[in-house]
């Protein structure tokens, strides 16, 4: 059996036993492994770690039918090498450092880079001290290469959930066009539906950050494909007040986030951001929703099928997503756009993935 | 005293004055006319006369409190000799061929010329015959020019209510760059919110037949600009069953309208159709809501402010109203986005214009 | 007889005469003078006026054979007011302020405002100093309506020559669109063959002060078209020698041409200004060649008869003229472009400009 | 000494010796070797194998002092599946299998896929029976690993050619960012300098074929770049007498190029494509005059250095290179763009790829 059985399912193997014939005993143990292995989700992260990435990052270790194979970094909230320190750092405080973190494009395709870094902080998590920083430097294996061969090695079971500019992803269909049908599904986080803009006067920063990528992947990614974007997650934001109940937990995790946090928190206060955001501004880590749909298939209770591209032409709107409600563009292909989560849920996978 | 006054105020002068000393009853009449003719809306329409825009006339021309002070024509919906004797037909089913009719651009400044001839009917009026048609040829006076004289000599007094491409508008304001600043309001029928597009993927028509036209009207027009999209119309599109309470007064307006909106109604249900539509499909006659928000201050219950203007450039959005949420357009005329109408009231406008 | 006959065919006149019976006398002259008024050539001006402005509205004013029936100013190398103003001071200087002169266009239709302030100098003509400065605030008459007027009243006799921006065309052919078919020809300083830039990287200064313009123009006015581009002017300029013997000409005018002119040859010597130039730095004084083409019909010895029209989307080539040699556009209307003049022939016109 | 010698050399060395103390010989082969070593140009190809590229790969082999370490296969003149194919035909023709030969992009990155089939035959080679096929199926080796494979182990020293659109290219420094950098040279058939377009009104093939590749390349290829353009191939074709000559030599090479060759020089007669020849229609061996600059440094006697970039956004000109001459983009790269080549070395060129 190829299945690699994370810690929590070794532990429950060790518990059974007593009182059983050792030859029952291993048929359910092999039942139950199958039924388990069936189960565990296989994620693979592509992150641009920010504040919200990190946020993510934690929901995915914290669940426990959920494995990740890696994380590949690119450019986006900051500079490359501080997404690769951040995740570094996040992994650290989950102890999680044996997930492997892969370095991936440094810059956009085509477009000027731009970083958010008046929002999360000029190093992409808050600007908060850390007394024994990680060292990225070290960190040489290929992104686009390692996520190749991973979705290979496991056709038909990664699930690849991007929260960054889609820059990696684009170069790697652009090496392997037929890589993508074997993934489970792609889960993103990027792009608008209403042309709400909130780096440009139509645009989202995800996909403004790297137009050409974005269009290359809703083009060639052919696989199931969920997209959690900038309305969505504004509509779907929560009030402030869960999260000084979610800060509170007294976990080292907890601290973390709080501590990493606080810069967006002031950030989403100022008048600019209210500008950006749909609807009243409120606890909005857009991020984490494409990561829990992807883990948990309950989550998304309205959503819509449609055919998507990417504006990449135009003054205001370069890098705005395009919505085909009327079939114009003859795609065979169709996105899942997210509408709405059952909060509750969201919630406690919030919840759960600082304990 | 310049101001002309419709015929249901002269009727009401005769009704008064038995009993009154003539010298009173003239202060009073002075008066009263003086309050009426400030009362008086002062309409100068520019129509590409479909359906929608017939509707739109035969509101204005009912409203007891409005003057026309004139109807330019341009290419739209259907070609601008269409649109010419469409206007004609309208006006003469409400016998009022005593307002002046212009002709107009015929086409687009730069854009290719497009026409919703699938939607209105090859003639834009739905196909229907006409036993005795209008010729449109003997009109021979130039829109450009009657809508700036016609704003000049009213300084301050004229609202023009805009329900075709833009091409009229914006050539008159090349050629005389500070009458809009005499202008009293603009509204306009055209553009999207949320980039749905109903002719190119965001794109909606009024705007997409003329994107530079559109553009330089939303760029120059510094008068009170308010406008009805196409989504607003949609969120705002009455029950099927209303239409027919509508066409079923006994009157030969309602009979006329009932006549020539037969095509559209049924292209209104076709598959095509359907995918235009935001939300459930419904009676939506887009350019009356324009107009009727012009004539009546209370019929926009819910509205935003902020700066807009049109994508040129792109593949997928040229011709889309760009929305500047953000500000980072830095443009002090921001224009008056209509969100909700007071529905009953907008019924009773549309049942009285077929009175 | 319509035509007007300029001073110097009265003159003629009064010289003819003794020992011819009055009869054959009157015969002549009237043979005389249908000839002669079909030789004399109406043309009206669109300029910019800048130093190459005032050049080419000198030479037509010293032809002997051409009437000036008006001159429309436009924004372009320096503002409308200055454009006006340095045209009254060009007329001044030729004693010839009868001439009509109209205010036009203050601004591109579409595209932000540029000047060429550092080539022309702020004023337009060179920043030196004038003790009587003209008043072209008490210029009132509208360029567009001038001109179409004017057009109409000569049926197939103007010859336009436009050496600005081409805004005021562009709106008249939307007023007016069947104007142009009344012109006799269209001359254009604008535009490049060669994607050579002397103001962005691939456009020429009059085409990228206003794309939208140029390409209305160039697809509306279907008259005979002839186009002097940039890398023409540079492949027929002048060595500065012949500048200075031009200049040292014993006139008011040689001495005022000398004056405006200082600025504009300093910069020509910048590192900048060289960079622009195709081929060697020289004396090119681009609006004269298309002035001179229009009123010497052997002016010309090589041209090319070709389909053109104007990019409007690029980002390195918005303004740029793309010539259609392989017929992709199917565009019945070809413009003749200009590459080569007699050069001697060139000379002597600007030589009997400043006597 | 790790430098691989050709057959030619080996043969040389053993003719060497009589009458040499076998110390001093030693030394002298020694030295010799060296040099020749030294000299000894590394190629790597990357084609879309159609009838120029075929002159261009037996041009290469021919060369005494050539080693051509692989050869890339693109989308292009042709598919990927007959630019492998033919790739492979011109190597049996020349006995040199041995060369590997890689599968490449099958389509350009973001553009629409196009082919030059009616100018190279529906196969690429003029559509000419080939009773013994090659089979393109069995090859499986990636393109842009082996590029990157091959200049990272021969740092400094080899000189890539490429003449099909540069989508191969753009994707291996998309994934190997500083590859380019080990690059000894680029020469590059593709682009123009004078908006003449080969394909659309201003855009020439290969260019046009994957704008954004070629935007890449140009942009990240940092490595000294050599550019053999439209416009320059056409200024330096060749008689088509010269042609017959060529072809009239009698071997296996010039019989399998004049075969191959019937097809485009029918087309080349065509009245399209005498419009789209910058000139007069003459034998254009575009990709030929890329590999002869690579691999003989006196080839080109007039060239320019300036920094260039791609056109992504025109109507007209989009795929076109523009040519930075005022120096606005701010590059500190620059390309060299060959103007003129000397055509008697060129021929000699020619006639020995067919010996």
């Amino acid at each position: 059996m190829s299945c690699k059985l994370g810690p929590p399912l070794e532990t429950q193997g060790t518990k059974l036993g007593n009182g059983c014939s050792s030859d029952t005993l291993s048929q359910t143990i092999t039942l139950f492994l199958i039924v388990k292995c069936r189960m565990k989700k296989k994620l693979f992260l592509d992150v641009d770690t920010g504040v919200d990435d990190a946020h993510a990052i934690m929901m995915a270790l914290a669940a426990p039918d959920v494995e990740i194979l890696g994380i590949t970094c690119c450019h986006g909230n900051t500079s490359l090498d501080n997404a690769l320190k951040n995740t570094l750092r996040v992994l650290k405080v989950c102890n999680r450092l044996d997930i492997p973190v892969y370095r991936g494009c440094a810059e956009p395709m085509i477009a000027r880079k731009r970083h958010a870094g008046d929002f999360h902080g000029k190093d992409g998590l808050g600007d908060v001290p850390d007394p024994d920083p990680p060292s990225p430097e070290l960190l040489k294996k290929k992104a686009v290469q390692a996520l190749i061969k991973t979705v290979n090695e496991n056709p038909g079971e990664v699930t690849l959930v991007a929260t960054a500019p889609l820059t990696n992803l684009a170069v790697a269909v652009l090496l392997a066009p037929n890589f993508p049908k074997k993934l489970k599904a792609l889960y993103i986080m990027g792009g608008n539906t209403d042309s709400r803009g909130n780096t440009t006067v139509c645009g989202e920063f995800n996909f403004v950050a790297d137009p050409e990528a974005a269009y290359i992947v809703l083009d060639r990614y052919t696989c199931p494909t969920y997209i959690a974007t900038w309305e969505f997650s504004c509509r779907n934001s929560l009030p402030w007040s869960f999260c000084d109940v979610l800060f509170a937990q007294d976990t080292d995790k907890a601290r973390f986030m709080e501590k990493i946090s606080r810069h967006t928190r002031q950030m989403a206060q100022t008048e600019r951001y209210q500008k950006e955001v749909v609807g009243e501004s409120a606890f909005n880590t857009c991020d984490a929703y494409a990561l829990a749909a992807a883990i948990d298939d309950d989550l998304v209770t309205e959503s819509e099928e449609v055919a998507v591209t990417v504006e990449l032409e135009g003054t205001y709107t370069r890098g705005m997503m395009a919505v085909d409600y009327m079939g114009l563009l003859k795609k065979k292909h169709k996105a899942v756009i997210m509408k709405k989560v059952d909060l509750e849920r969201f919630k406690q996978m919030l919840m759960n993935s600082l304990k």
